[in-house]
């Protein structure tokens, strides 16, 4: 297989027509890149680091890397509402690295820009003696003067997830190995939730557009860490009911399979669902959003004024958790 | 000395003051930030990436580390005449990292937001296994629809350069030992020239604000591969006299210890001057513009319609260049 070999080849075969449909890309010909915005909106930039053994395993498949690299970009936007709209990519590719690698690699991300109408405007390549460390700036506008944020919480208000919490966090489980004996259906199902999240980019949208929400975060490393900011930022405490989590038949059956209950899933990161507060007047609303989306949109819980986060069990007692999810370093 | 730890503590003491003066930074309390630009204006905006032993040298002091990193990317934005605005941080620290080392960073990155007048409006912070690897998302501002781009060089404008030349690429092999015997006046100077560019930020604003130049590209990757860029951008070629390259005493002392010709600072990176096309009419507004700078400009050769790039010697000669620059794989 041949290896990957000079920078400006590399750029113009592979990454220059990911950048054909903006004009301020100038094909990547030049160092920076113009952007544009409708008149009035505001920008909303973003960047995430991804690095190989630690963001993503070294054997995932480049389309996933590239897809995830992007979406957990996107997921960022999405928490504020804002609307995609283009993406710069640094990329430090290891000496050895295959060109078909790099093939594939770039088709996950012409795959992602049709789905999610986001272009490449610019980047930098690099060569690294390291793992290979990919750094994506993401790119969204607000139309309005409004942002979901994290601030905004106030003590009675409900608190929602989108879609269903630790698919991913036990797909990563089952590529370790620490899930055995679990049939293809649901381990690969997991393990694409893993490799793959669904950014909730118009559910983001949608909150913002149609004043349904104020405070919202996405669950990137684990929902009892990533609620924490959201009321430390907002000041406020909250209850979350462990029977009331939204949970897959998947994620039951490993559950169940590794002989484990729900409360670890906590602290289990990478599903990038919505976490949001909403007042307790939009529930119809929100209802009916859900339906739009064919998203579910589950209550777990409320905001109050007491400090902390409570979660109870079906019985009503407080549980401890071990873990309130992943730092960095 | 302590070995950093917590990303949020991180975060919180030393790079979040670098953040305060930008409100929609949300004190990098969110993953995401929002920017609002004057009505009518664009935004510029462009990534580097410098990692650990090949964009800089492991003991080079963390304040120059900090400083290069940012100069590097408004380096791009100057050649686009675009006007610094604010800039994300995308840092992989080694595991073992000082505590001191993230701080004096972080002092080098505050004193140059003060000289640049640029404000950190987010990032990332990751730990790696592998150098250290820093990826800074820089934006600018452009006030009109004008952009210093590297298509519209014409036969006949004049070529430009900023400075001088090959002090920092001097610098650098001083640092490698490959030129022993310098004393330490000019040996400082041009080692400071290597770990802390000087973009020519107000240049490139100037040029495109009083109309003279169109093409323009910042000098990072070697004289001869960077014209380059502009010839092949603009479809033309140039020519280059050795004579009229503007080569600092410092520069002369160590070429002259080296026992070289000047014919070999073509190649060699870092220096990040302005190379640019101007019409033969503008000749005394940029000598004017020199002047209100304070930054010589000075005539190194002209874009002709024959393609490809002639260097000729002081007798009229065309002289053969060993290798056109640095290129990153």
């Amino acid at each position: 297989m041949a290896r990957i070999s000079g920078e400006f080849a590399v750029i113009e075969r592979y990454l220059a027509p990911l950048a054909q449909g903006a004009a301020g890309a100038f094909s990547l010909k030049n160092d920076a890149a113009v952007l544009q915005l409708e008149p009035g909106a505001r920008l909303v930039t973003t960047v995430d680091c991804m690095i190989a053994g630690r963001h993503f395993l070294p054997d995932d498949p480049p389309e996933t890397v590239a897809k995830k690299l992007l979406r957990v970009s996107l997921s960022d936007l999405a928490a504020m509402g804002a609307k995609p709209l283009a993406y710069l990519l640094s990329a430090s590719w290891p000496q050895d690295l295959e060109e078909s690698w790099l093939a594939a690699f770039c088709l996950g991300l012409a795959a992602d820009q049709s789905r999610y109408d986001v272009t490449l405007v610019g980047g930098d390549t690099t060569a690294t003696p390291g793992p290979m460390t990919l750094s994506l700036t993401a790119f969204g506008t607000l139309a309005g003067a409004a942002v979901l944020d994290r601030s905004s919480l106030k003590p009675g208000d409900d608190l929602y997830l989108s879609g269903t919490l630790g698919d991913a966090h036990l797909g990563l489980r089952l590529l370790r190995g620490e899930i055995p004996g679990l049939p293809p259906v649901p381990r690969d199902g997991l393990i694409q939730r893993y490799r793959c999240p669904d950014p909730r980019v118009d559910l983001g949208q949608a909150l913002l557009e149609r004043g349904l929400a104020g405070a919202a975060i996405d669950v990137s490393d684990g929902l009892a860490q990533d609620l924490g900011h959201l009321l430390a930022g907002s000041g406020v405490g909250a209850v979350v009911r462990l029977q009331d989590l939204p949970v897959s038949d998947a994620a039951r059956q490993a559950l169940d399979q590794a002989g484990e209950t729900r409360a670890g899933l906590l602290s289990g990161g990478g599903d990038y669902e919505l976490l949001f507060g909403a007042a307790a007047d939009r529930r119809d609303a929100l209802t009916a959003l859900a339906a739009d989306l064919s998203l579910p949109l589950t209550r777990i819980g409320e905001a109050r004024r007491d400090p902390g986060l409570a979660v109870l069990d079906a019985a009503g007692r407080e549980v401890q958790l071990e873990s309130t999810g992943w730092t960095h370093f």
